[in-house]
């Protein structure tokens, strides 16, 4: 008694995709020909999994050098903000975070914020045709998230008037940088600036590391490469020390700070720290958007596969033989609502750009408010970094398991988005606890200046609420409502003379950490709520409103499956926050069951449609790099004999003993050990 | 602030720890001399993660050696089932499944459940001492979790008395069998036996892969690797396709069914089939037991990492100017519960190990109620062997992010153990979801059948009743009030003449799922409370009441940890399943919140005390294989010292210019593209 799935024009859906993503100028056929030159960059399916760590750094290599010709057809290789460049990113030519990739996403945009107009001239160029290529080089062995305490030092010598670099200690060793490693031949490195016997702080210092033309590591540094990693085996994460390395006195990025001849330093603008963080905030809010391509990969893969494989008789009259997986409602669990994730968060991504447009169109017209826009902006991509990642680590393992035995296969296309992102990037790029806390001191403040009234609500409990609306009442009130509470106890501890550090570590960093997460929930579910009922996207006009009536319910559904399915897997966090004896009432268990069975009834029509809805993220084959997940496959047998065939080219087969067998094991079978 | 840590003697929780491992009748210094025989077969860190497959796989075989001579040595090479084995299971020498562990796991087990006195006579011992190795080969492309449908064919030649196996479709090759890849000499292989033009159903068969002395696949078969998995890089997970490949008749396992020269086949005698599964049920209670064992190992890590490790400015005096990271409740959050976790899977695999030597006795006697106990057994052992590999799943993930950047570095010593075990058996030995659904069935028919009293628990609720109680007696609560709301809910269903199966499938799969993962977390905690209230364990007369008053403590605590834990977690499924007002009266926000607040406190203490705690597990440094976890490492500096010593040996430092760079990216460089 499967429900009837949705039918739509795929093309519109298509449409609306790629408007979110702020493509809306480029005509479908137009984004069609852009993604198939990104196409001939993929790599080979027959080979990309089998090789080897060398061959694969070398294969992309050569897919880089693919890269950086496709740019410049596009006549786009000095113009970073193109939109062209979204869309060659849509092609995921960045899968597995890469020396190259890097180098675009951190060396080139941290130069273009705090290096002076002439730095700027000189470098910029250089690295935007790739004539150099840069890794950005923070983290040291034993400081990452407390970055104020790294301890490499960069000592002025007056009489030289250079910079001497060192690494006075093994944990001030630089180490993790990605590209570092083993291709990078300049960096961008954090160090603490000393001159005059005085400590500026940790400033950002452009140097080379290898010579252009033999690639070696010039003298005063050692280098190498950190070694395998969980996944990102493209990426040369790097350790890197410094045995006074000297570098010119130009190498200190000047735009927002100057060091004179003789040694006095001062900064050129009051702050210049935060405007330098405003400026790296675009690469989190890509951070965020990042993750609904994962899970959308991830699910895309999922889906298709859960449509050719069978397993155990069917029961129901109207299938095959076999019952086709999606059918069974646990699978719809596992599926589903991480492609109501994806489109969650890619609205998000999709908001936050647009303020980060806004942000930066105060700051030219030099209005005031742009700081306290940066101020949310910086709570919201803090916060929402940690969501984004821990859902595509979250979603990668479930959508693993929704593939049985064939999704623990490297070939499923699975493993290396859900490692390389998910499982990867919760830790790079700030450690989610830690950014967490960032949210949750926003918040606290915001609480504590009354500039958050935890007790009025957008909507007011009455029975004229849509069940849309409840559902965003219940996120906004779990989270004001558990925000108020901590906030209460924190003053009462306070109250009694206790240190806020401590209390903070030691009694309610929990507490605090979940208050950072329920404000992003709500964001997302309000934000989506929003988009659902006619908010336009971005800086496109493109609303949901504007959809055939089919696509609107197709939305409305994943907004409420996205919505519902937290309620389900952490309902006592909302019950435990009715604020008053009328929530309890209005939001009983009859309720709540309700809200689940509609929930479930979704959840069936979704996943009968989701082979259509997959569609909407437009993954080509080639693109997924998957053996499961292809959409040209038809049916099972073709699945599999493709699979096999692939599975056969593994080199491991091409050698009928393996190493080692004649040498150990031999002697065992022969009873001469 | 800190909480004071609680003092024990180690070797006191050590003998504890072997005593619920069954290990009582050896003393600590013989427990010590066989682990240090061990750790010399213990892979060399200096190499482990840097050796590719090829290289891992000889690595694996050189060690199996050494094995095969240690278990000569302590005169054991025969016995299997002699404590021994459970002490070098300890060593985790299987760290990583191979192809000689699935021969122990399930090669040599199988043969002697199925084989006839015969086929026991001839083949255990080749098997025993290693003179073939052996494969156990079921799943097919097409089949997994649907093991009747496998399509493999067996069929009867009367005239040459010879069996010809074929593989009909490519649905129906073989696919996974660990050690078929590359190694395995011999297989247990499932296939559909017919003669005399009649399907028989699937029967184990046993038969030669390779030849002893060329180690060349024989004709008519082709076998290969299937590649590169998540992890798992030891194991040559292998494929088979048969072309007319003939075995000799004897080659069917004949201890329960008769094939006669004529063709002709009957069943030796009835529920052979159960039977048989009850022999390999063990197999099962081992795997829910390697969930401890994995947990452990990783929170030992991640705990003697958090010992060491220092991030940001101390803000409180008594410690040194970085803090401790374990200082923070947001770290003890992360390790603790983890520590807890494997100990109630330890407990659990104990007590369960205790009703499989129960089971048997009762067989031996011929008890009808041997059937009974099976049952009860065989749902138990399908549920917890989902909770403990989604526990290592879980753990795994958090225990890693609670190590940041390093946990993500393979050096860690966290990587296998979580990829291997957690994210590769959650599949492996069974889909989680599907097994899962094994004990929801048992629960839906004892409930049915009223032998589940939905509604009498083991406390009732009054004020006498201690916080362990409660802690217990909301778990029971949840577990029988879903059972009862679910079973009511399809009982309605049915009355309306609905099938059986597309209620269950479509309509309550998800609630059936979760029945049984209630049913088991109640099992784990209510078993965790007996013993922690003097029931003994497994076989040895171990009980927690005999400890020092200290460990008492850590023991009771840790069971309130692990208990509040889920609670905190999912309060939801406990809220929505109280039965009654009394029970939102009893446990009303404010017992909730006392609750939540001894947890903290008790969170704490235990991280203080969990260095100690750790050590209980007794994993020597060379068997956690983990640069950042050692116990001999005393501070900051040495731990980076030996990491960036390890580091440096990664192979890929030793080439100045990578594979590639001068073909790809040289070009760029110069602008020569
Ligand atoms: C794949 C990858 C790529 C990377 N690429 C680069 C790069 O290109 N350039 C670069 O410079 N760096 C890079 N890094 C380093 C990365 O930025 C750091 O690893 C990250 O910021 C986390 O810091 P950490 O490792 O010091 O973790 P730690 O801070 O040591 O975290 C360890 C544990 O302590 C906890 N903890 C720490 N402080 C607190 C607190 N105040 N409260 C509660 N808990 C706390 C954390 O939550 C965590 O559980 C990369 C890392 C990875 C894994
Ligand atoms: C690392 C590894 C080692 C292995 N080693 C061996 C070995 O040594 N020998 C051997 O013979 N095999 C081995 N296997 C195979 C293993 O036993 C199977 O992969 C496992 O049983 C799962 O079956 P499947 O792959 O067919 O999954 P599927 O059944 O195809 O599962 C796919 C999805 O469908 C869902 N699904 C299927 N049926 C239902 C249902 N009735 N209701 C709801 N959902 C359903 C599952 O939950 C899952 O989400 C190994 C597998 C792995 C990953």
């Amino acid at each position: 008694m499967l429900q009837k799935k949705i039918k739509f024009d795929t093309l519109e859906l298509q449409r609306f995709y790629f408007d979110t993503l702020g493509l809306e100028s480029l005509s479908l056929e137009k984004i069609q020909e852009i993604k198939n030159m990104g196409i001939e960059m993929h790599a080979n399916l027959d080979t990309y999994y089998y090789n080897n760590r060398e061959d694969t750094i070398k294969d992309y290599y050569a897919r880089s050098q693919k890269y950086v010709t496709l740019t410049q057809k596009l006549g786009i290789s000095q113009n970073w903000s193109h939109l062209y460049h979204k869309l060659i990113n849509l092609t995921d030519f960045n899968l597995n975070g890469s020396a190259l990739s890097l180098q675009i996403a951190a060396f080139n945009p941290i130069i273009n914020l705090l290096g002076s107009d002439e730095q700027r001239e000189y470098w910029l160029p250089l690295a935007h045709e790739m004539k150099i290529t840069g890794a950005y080089v923070q983290t040291e062995l034993g400081h990452g998230s407390d970055v104020k305490s790294l301890e490499t030092t960069a000592t002025y010598d007056e009489k030289t008037k250079e910079i001497v670099f060192n690494t006075p200690s093994v944990s001030s060793t630089k180490f993790w940088p990605g590209g570092l490693g083993k291709s990078a031949t300049h960096m961008v490195v954090f160090a603490k600036l000393i001159s005059k016997g005085q400590d500026h702080g940790i400033q950002a210092f452009i140097l080379q590391i290898r010579d252009i033309k033999t690639h070696k590591v010039l003298p005063g540094l050692e280098v190498g490469d950190v070694g395998p990693k969980i996944s990102q085996i493209n990426t040369d994460n790097g350790y890197l020390i410094f045995k006074n390395f000297r570098g010119s006195k130009t190498s200190l990025l000047s735009r927002y700070v100057q060091l004179n001849d003789d040694g006095t330093f001062q900064e050129k603008i009051k702050n210049s720290g935060k405007l330098a963080f405003g400026g790296m905030l675009k690469l989190r809010v890509s951070l965020v958007d990042n993750g609904h391509r994962m899970i959308g990969r991830m699910a895309t893969i999922a889906t298709r596969y859960s449509f050719l494989r069978r397993q155990f008789e069917s029961k129901d009259g109207n299938q095959a033989p076999e019952a086709m997986i999606m059918s069974y409602q646990m699978q719809q669990y596992k599926i589903v609502p991480a492609i109501a994730a994806a489109w969650s968060i890619l609205f998000a991504g999709s908001t936050l750009f647009g303020m980060y447009d806004h942000y930066q169109s105060k700051l030219q017209t030099k209005d005031p408010k742009a700081f306290e826009i940066l101020g949310d902006l910086h709570a919201l991509t803090s916060g929402f970094k940690g969501i984004s990642t821990w859902s595509g680590e979250y979603w990668g393992e479930i959508l693993k398991q929704s593939c049985g035995g064939h999704g623990y296969l490297q070939v499923s296309g699975l493993t290396r988005p859900h490692l390389d992102f998910g499982v990867g990037v919760v830790t790079a790029e700030g450690d989610n606890t830690v950014l967490m806390q960032q949210t949750s001191a926003y918040l606290l403040k915001k609480i504590q200046k009354g500039k958050i009234d935890p007790d009025t609500y957008e909507f007011t409990l009455s029975s004229k609420l849509s069940i849309d609306q409840e559902i965003v009442l219940l996120y906004e009130v779990r989270f004001k409502n558990h925000l108020k509470n901590v906030a209460l106890q924190i003053a009462e501890s306070m109250s009694k003379g206790k240190n806020f550090n401590q209390i903070w570590n030691d009694e309610y960093q929990a507490d605090l950490v979940i208050a950072g997460k329920y404000f992003i929930s709500h964001f997302a579910i309000k934000n989506f709520y929003d988009i659902i009922n006619g908010k336009s996207l971005n800086a496109t006009q493109a609303t949901v409103t504007k959809l055939s009536p089919e696509l609107q319910k197709v939305m409305q559904m994943l907004f409420r499956v996205h919505g519902v399915y937290q309620l389900i897997e952490e309902y006592e966090t909302f019950y435990m926050n009715y604020p008053s004896d009328q929530f309890v009432d209005y939001f009983n268990s009859k309720k709540i069951d309700d809200l689940k069975k509609q929930f479930k009834e979704e959840l069936q029509i979704l996943g009968m449609t989701s082979l259509d809805i997959v569609d909407g993220f437009d993954f080509k084959d080639p693109e997924l790099l998957s053996i499961i997940g292809r959409k040209e496959v038809k049916n099972q047998e073709q699945l599999y004999e493709e699979l096999l065939n692939v599975v056969r080219k593994n080199p491991i087969n091409s050698k009928p003993v393996p190493l080692g067998y004649q040498e150990y094991i031999r002697p065992l079978l022969v009873g001469k050990l």
